[in-house]
């Protein structure tokens, strides 16, 4: 059985972290090697890029510059540390990749999707998840659960709400163009049902792989 | 008479930035409004950007990661600084842009020159110099003199020999292919000589303009 890619998407404060943590979980117990990493970051120069990205004090960020700095860091990602686990057989699970860029540099920022296609095509190498996990709810209910995990607004965080209306339908549009590797999570659930939700996605993926229940 | 972007393009150690202080003086002499900046940097951002290229840390920095980064900073240099400061008639002087790019990420990285136009037709919204001053010297001269000056190789600079022919040799096709931008200034010779030839290049294109000489 070959490794896997599993990204989660969705807004912000939809609950990928923490759906991330179940997920390996999961996976371990099913005896499956896995990495989990994170968008943008996930290699030193792409967490270097993270901080300018989420940096309140560059808020005059241009949205052609935000868009290269993102495939800058999945460019790193991509080659240094998700193609080498897949290659080792190891599953990656991934908070974020480029699902977000169609999504917030797309429909959050205008950039047209074709750039951002064109990008994909060569930044990444092609690369795209198997699986994606996208938790979708009302941008209202996400902004106020990341309120409530308290800390200050990163530069992203300090847009408006259309800002997230736009990355929200962006999302569930990417969604429904691509069923056969979205599963959409209905993420305004108590997160109990949340986790059911996404532990019967993964049990289904697990067994399509062949990976037995243990 | 419409404002100019002139750009200083050569290896390591070529006199780039030596040159661009003579222009400076020279062109404000002629009574010109003239901002000087440099790549890849120009912005705060930017400048962020190029801590991270210029790092020796990140010498496993990928080849399409390092033209995202450089092209990330430049889409902001062009859209904060260049274009505001052409658009004000203020003439621009940038040390380095995008021919930069073609000789480093293309020749010395071997980037292919579609996809480094590809984002060169959107990243910097098309703007090309007017002029573009290369200034052509054998490698190892120009590495001997970047040397001589002291400091600490950056990331680019801890490259091998090669590396660098590569990109004189980039650059030297680039100025072959584009004859009215480019002016190929022969920066072996003394400084004396040197400036000389940038001397008249200058005077012969401030005349082109239609700005009178002091
Ligand atoms: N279904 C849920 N119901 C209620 N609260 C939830 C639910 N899912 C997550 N939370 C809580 O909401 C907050 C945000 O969750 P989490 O950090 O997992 O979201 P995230 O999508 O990773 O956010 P960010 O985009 O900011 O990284 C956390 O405090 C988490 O405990
Ligand atoms: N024609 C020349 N002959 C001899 N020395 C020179 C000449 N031009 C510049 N130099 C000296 O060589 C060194 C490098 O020059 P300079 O810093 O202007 O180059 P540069 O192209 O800006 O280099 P870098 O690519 O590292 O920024 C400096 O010490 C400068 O004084
Ligand atoms: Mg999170
Ligand atoms: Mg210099």
């Amino acid at each position: 059985m070959s490794a896997r890619f599993i990204s989660l998407e969705g807004g912000e404060g939809a609950g990928k972290s923490t759906v991330l943590e179940q997920l390996r979980e999961q996976l371990a117990a099913a005896g499956v090697d896995v990495l989990h990493t994170r968008e943008p970051g996930g290699t030193a120069v792409g967490e270097a890029v993270r901080a300018i990205l989420l940096d309140p004090a560059y808020r005059g960020l241009c949205a052609e510059a935000e868009l290269l700095l993102m495939f800058a860091a999945r460019a790193q990602h991509v080659r240094e540390v998700i193609q080498p686990a897949l290659a080792a057989g190891r599953w990656v699970l991934s908070d974020r990749y480029t699902d977000a860029s169609y999504a917030y540099q797309g429909g959050g920022r205008g950039q047209p999707a074709e750039r951002i296609a064109g990008l994909e095509g060569w930044a990444t190498g092609g690369l795209r998840p198997d699986l994606t996990l996208l938790l979708d709810l009302p941008v209202a209910q996400g902004l106020a659960r990341a309120a409530a995990r308290g800390g200050a607004a990163d530069r992203i965080e300090q847009e408006q709400a259309e800002f997230f209306e736009r990355v929200r339908a962006a999302y569930r549009a990417r969604a429904a163009a691509e069923p056969q590797r979205f599963r959409l999570i209905d993420a305004s659930r108590p997160l109990p049902e949340v986790l059911v939700q996404v532990g019967a996605v993964l049990d289904e993926f697990l067994a399509a792989a062949g990976v037995r229940a243990p």
